[in-house]
């Protein structure tokens, strides 16, 4: 190790990929001659192979590929997720969705580190399209989540950012791709609960759980219409102290609630559950509920059947989003609708013609 | 009248124009030219004038042109739409759903009696594009309305079929506009609370109301997920005899659950009633809550921009529609479909590596 002096001062450099023994170099020029090397040999087929060979920073690298807005690294990014997909799809897929202060990061917390501690590599994405505007925090402030975050069974990545909800849901898919091949058999997709993301979240998950707050109905109104129908569990956060009684309340409630809405095509009866993220309390239980479920829905075989329908249902919105999206950027059309707008809110024109008038320009080019 | 022998002979031909006087006619070739005459006398100009006239059979022979699937009726319908606009929007209209076996037909049969000896017109139309494959009986069997379709001031009309679900609602849609021209001022739209309709109908009525079944649970098993979070209102009908005391539970329950949903948008919280179609009960005060809804819509403005926002939607659903259909209707599209969601089931494709295949060959081409 007689060059380990020079070897620090390069750290940044060549340390890019950790667990790789560095070399023993000599000179600049063989610094130089190294870097390149080593950006030529991180080819597809080298991130594909540590990718599936557990190496987390090949992971990262192979995710960042598919978030960059760089169209060379997008078809590099496909030819990865290509080479990742005979090794994935062995996994669990939870969404997590609750309103900022139900107490999300605290929960992922507790709950990644129950699983990893027994034995589950966790990997924790996120979709929130909003953080590009709003720089949100889902998951960005990673400082929030301390213990899993250090945990070598744990991988956390926060949301790709600006991008359509379309893009951002697409990144997170395939991210997931990469996840598994990965070796992580536990995927987390945390979202907002705010927005439309809901319903990509569920289009990509095996199992959604809602995260409540204790308490009567008014924690409730920032909740999307439609949320509490795709809930496979409510769990009520933060049943700690003064809160008990007040949760367990919410727990009669919810239950009640649940009750009356139509039975699922999975034929899970949704449960409603307590647990305080803060105090470790009740997140086993809520493991035991989902491996009841996939107990259930592997027997029926919903669960592979509704992947089988995910990967359909991908396939076909990202060909109807690429259809419309020619449409919308073609020359003209936007000062069109919106001129069109104006004359059907006035009343001088029904939607439906206004409609044809644009469509019959649009076909006639 | 001397002629009047002739003139009954030839009833159903000259008399398709209720209300309008029968000329004197004396032979046989007279009686053609005439029929001629008032075929070519029924112009566009001609039914935009009797409808807004009020004329119910021209308001049938309008709505007839916009069901047909002759190119050139589609035109002269779009005409017709246009020319009734300025007449048109002076209403309220109300969706109603709820599964089959609910009492719709009986409940509104009982609610439009209310609504004509209030003075009021009032307009039945309906949603269900499964009625072209089941041959289903939404309206179609007008004799379950026995009363309604004799009042006056009653129009019913049985849904359109033969056609997608987009293609229904559009017709719908424009059938309101005529409608309206037509002097109705209370629209009621039915469907079958079972498909995706509810959303249809929702973007084309102002207040929304679910009808249910006196009773526990799992009479809303057939009730589609999310249609509860958009009702205005909800209706226990059949809370007669031994029902009314299962009916006031089920008002409990759902009040219960209503609560727990998010605020709406309009800032109505929606209510719960129970009532009769059968014994006339409890319907008066279903008006009484719509007529609330109409106050406090109209002084938030909510009830003029959410037809706004309708009308947009509308045109960007037309829109979207045909730049669709015209990419799937597209030469060895559907083939190419077929042929890549089996690579994607088979894990021998990701969905977008596949989506961007056939994305490729359209835009080639």
């Amino acid at each position: 190790m007689h060059s380990s002096n020079l070897q620090m001062n390069n750290k940044s450099a060549l340390k890019e990929n950790e667990g790789v023994e560095q070399p023993h170099i000599t000179n600049a020029n063989a610094i130089q001659r190294f870097q390149q090397r080593r950006k030529q040999r991180i080819s597809t087929e080298e991130i594909i192979k540590r990718i599936t060979n557990h190496d987390k920073v090949a992971l990262s690298q192979g995710i960042t590929l598919i978030e960059s807005l760089n169209q060379d690294h997008h078809k590099q990014a496909e030819e990865i997720i290509q080479g990742c997909l005979p090794f994935a799809n062995n996994s669990i897929r939870i969404g997590i969705t609750g309103v900022p202060g139900v107490g999300k990061s605290t929960f992922i917390e507790s709950f990644g580190q129950l699983l990893t501690a027994m034995g589950k590599k966790v990997a924790v994405l996120a979709i929130d399209p909003s953080s590009s505007i709003t720089k949100g925090s889902i998951l960005g402030d990673k400082t929030r989540m301390e213990e899993l975050v250090k945990d070598p069974n744990a991988y956390i990545r926060p949301s790709a950012s600006g991008d359509s909800l379309g893009g951002v849901a697409r990144k997170t898919r395939e991210s997931i791709i990469l996840c598994e091949a990965c070796g992580f058999d536990t995927i987390l997709v945390e979202t907002v609960g705010v927005g439309q993301s809901e319903t990509a979240v569920q289009s990509m998950v095996d199992f959604f759980l809602l995260l409540n707050l204790a308490g009567a109905g008014d924690e409730l109104q920032g909740i999307k219409r439609g949320i509490m129908e795709m809930a496979d569990a409510v769990v009520i956060n933060k049943a700690d102290g003064e809160n008990v009684k007040r949760a367990h309340q919410a727990k009669l409630d919810f239950n009640r609630a649940l009750h009356l809405f139509p039975k699922k095509p999975s034929d899970w009866t949704p449960k409603v559950t307590t647990c305080s993220a803060l105090q470790n309390t009740g997140i086993q239980e809520i493991w035991d509920i989902i491996e009841k479920y996939c107990e259930l829905t592997a027997q029926n075989n919903y669960f592979q059947n509704r992947r089988q329908e995910q990967n359909q249902y991908w396939m076909m919105e990202t060909i109807n989003e690429n259809i419309l999206m020619n449409f919308y950027n073609h020359q003209g059309i936007k000062s069109l609708i919106t001129e069109n707008k104006k004359a059907v809110q006035n009343n001088e024109l029904s939607p439906f013609a206004a409609a044809h008038k644009i469509l019959e320009f649009y076909f006639k080019e």
